[in-house]
């Protein structure tokens, strides 16, 4: 008998259909002999809803009360589906984020959790019951309702795994698992069986939009095994979980991309000692969230180039920061680039195979893609390159790496 | 410097218009120095649509789960108007029922208050806040989130008014007070400017919907002073206080109908000790409330009439136990009227003016109106009349009565 924490998306619950057949796949595994506790997103359109009820109501509303509205769409569902439960003559409870002391910080709209009291958890599953959990909110020390950004309810399903020391973490949604890229892009892209904590971190961030990068970092940190798999079908999905050694036999598990990207280069900036922490600051001061960096040395002596990228969002603000930077360092000229992607290979192998490098590059080059920008981490390589040719990128990476096949 | 307890119902916050309506009634009211603390009701529409959804997922949803997904209504009204109120430059605070402990038994949709935790709200009153709080629910002493019923932000705000020792309760809503009869069915009704706590009771009971019945309760118990009035307009309402002369000065205060009556009679049950004891006990197992009851003497020795009134959704039960016990009995006939409405005089003058019954009777008789059944009770006289004649009967008895008069 195991104890299994279960975690349904809002396309999972999007309506009432869709409950009905979430409370027979916990049923089923209820009649296994499991434990179970179940974590429950909002009804897919309802964050929505609510969010442009409040800013329709005034842009940029109180965050503190903002929350408030936002945790309403997990207490319904997480309601609605314990009513379904209960019908089905399953003894079945559900809990708000306050109700379990789901603690946080007092960050709204982003909160962190500090902490999970799983006494009442467990008090019910001695007495038999499944306990739905409204996922995506929590409570600061205050008694302030909080809520944990978009994906939160991944990150209660897992911390709530964690506060139990359940077995698994089960993370129901619309897709089936991890990819090796987007099949939506490559036809030849293969479900993971397996994937270690720190390649889902940079899938994750990456653009490959699975779970929430916070969960993944919670399951890293407390051992949580999360099984990501699909609430429309019986498959396998993939497994996250320490790295072994079977993963570091292959080269790389994965290619990821993210168009939402745009580059700024300011090229023949005076090279003089605190010009570039002088441009980030004034970045930075304009809330600005710069991803990749790279200073060059240009051509001419006593001269460099700076280039960094930014999110399509930001890309005004950071134009104007940089030109009038430009002006006042005495540079030659900004250019802006609004069309480029970034595509990654990610891969714990990297940290003991040499070569992926020149192997991904190569293969760019063999397509004619020219590389703007490179940057490296231990286990990631990520290229910024024209924007027009990011599907064309995928697929080449993919089948030089030959992700396609079983390793 | 006054403290005030403002509570708006859900067509005074039925859309974004109207909330920010309500809270320029609130700035000014804080701007004319008092201090405010605001209860909601869910916007107008919100409490049906929750409820559909719960028992669209099952008829007859458990009751503690459908408490949890009705507070929600109340939740994003408070916050909603808590974000307008911030975002004018006004310091407000939103809270739910469990923040600032409006205890409750553990009757889920209908819970009693049994105490409110009045601190929190005062340290905000002290830092200037106007304090917002979701009405019609609280929390039970296992956490568990409960609700009070149909009109139950009503009570609420009483609660609070209460709990604060508040100067005032204003109750605003789509109507500007309570009046001697329908306008709507006797354009000579006149809006009451004071009624006592009794006859409000008497009133809300008897049909004339302006107030959850045990607000009044609750502010009679506490000696809340409440003013009902129209948050369309600047019109005073109505107060509802402590009973005081000059409305003893008045035979009567309104004339309130009920046109959700049914009304059966057996006829010729034997007299016997215990016939009428267990004819009620059949109908209360049946859960069938009944209202008025009346036993008579037949016309034959040691038989009675026994004749009784329940609501229209009651009446298909109820006609089938009082057939089965009137072949039990060796009863007559049943006779069933479904079409029959009460008519009653409300008013404390009647504990020191006679005279009522037979006006009332009078009055009645003048337009050829039969009377079915009467009850009586200190402040009050209703009778069972023909439902077609319910609109004649109300003008009759407000003219009669002069209650469209100045008293």
């Amino acid at each position: 008998m195991a104890l299994i924490v279960q975690k349904y998306g809002g396309t999972s619950v999007a309506d009432l259909e869709r409950i009905r057949n979430v409370a027979q796949r916990v049923i089923k595994t209820k009649e296994r002999g499991d434990d179970v506790v179940v974590v429950v997103s909002a009804m897919a359109g309802e964050t929505d809803r609510l969010l442009n009820l409040a800013t329709e109501a005034v842009p940029g509303p109180d965050e503190r009360e903002l929350d408030v509205i936002l945790a309403t769409g997990e207490q319904v569902s997480s309601a609605l589906l314990t009513i379904v439960l209960n019908s089905l003559g399953y003894k079945a409870k559900s809990y708000l984020g306050h109700q379990i002391k789901i603690s946080t910080d007092s960050v709204h709209g982003r909160a962190r959790i500090t902490g999970v009291d799983a006494d009442k958890i467990f008090s019910d599953i001695r007495e038999g019951r499944i306990v739905v959990v409204a996922g995506f909110q929590g409570e600061d020390e205050e008694g302030n309702i909080t809520t944990l950004g978009r994906g939160g309810s991944d990150t209660t399903a897992v911390a709530i795994a964690a506060a139990l020391k359940a077995n698994l973490c089960e993370i129901y949604t619309d897709i089936d698992g991890v990819y090796t890229t987007n099949p939506n892009i490559c036809d030849r892209a293969r479900k993971l069986k397996r994937i270690s904590y720190d390649e889902m971190l940079e899938m994750a961030s990456l653009g490959a939009k699975v779970l929430q990068i916070r969960s993944v970092e919670f399951a890293k940190k407390y051992g949580v095994t999360i099984h990501i798999r699909s609430s429309f079908n019986e498959s396998k999905g993939t497994i996250v979980c320490e790295e072994d050694t079977e993963m570091e036999r292959a080269l790389v598990s994965g290619v990821t991309y993210d168009t939402d990207q745009t580059r700024i280069e300011i090229t023949k900036v005076p090279d003089l000692p605190g010009t570039a922490a002088k441009f980030f600051d004034a970045i930075s001061a304009a809330d600005i969230v710069v991803d990749m960096i790279i200073q060059t040395s240009s051509l001419e002596e006593g001269y460099a180039n700076m280039a960094f990228t930014i999110s399509k969002v930001d890309f005004p603000k950071a134009l104007k920061v940089a030109q009038s930077l430009a002006k006042e360092f005495g540079a030659k000229e900004v250019i802006a680039e609004e069309e480029v992607a970034k595509v990654s290979m990610v891969g714990v192998g990297m940290r003991s195979h040499s070569g992926v490098a020149s192997k991904m590059f190569g293969a760019l080059a063999k397509e004619g893609i020219n590389i703007k920008m490179i940057s490296t981490s231990e286990i990631k390589i990520s290229c910024i390159i024209d924007a027009k040719y990011t599907e064309l990128a995928v697929r080449s990476l993919h089948d030089a790496f030959e992700l396609g096949k079983e390793s």
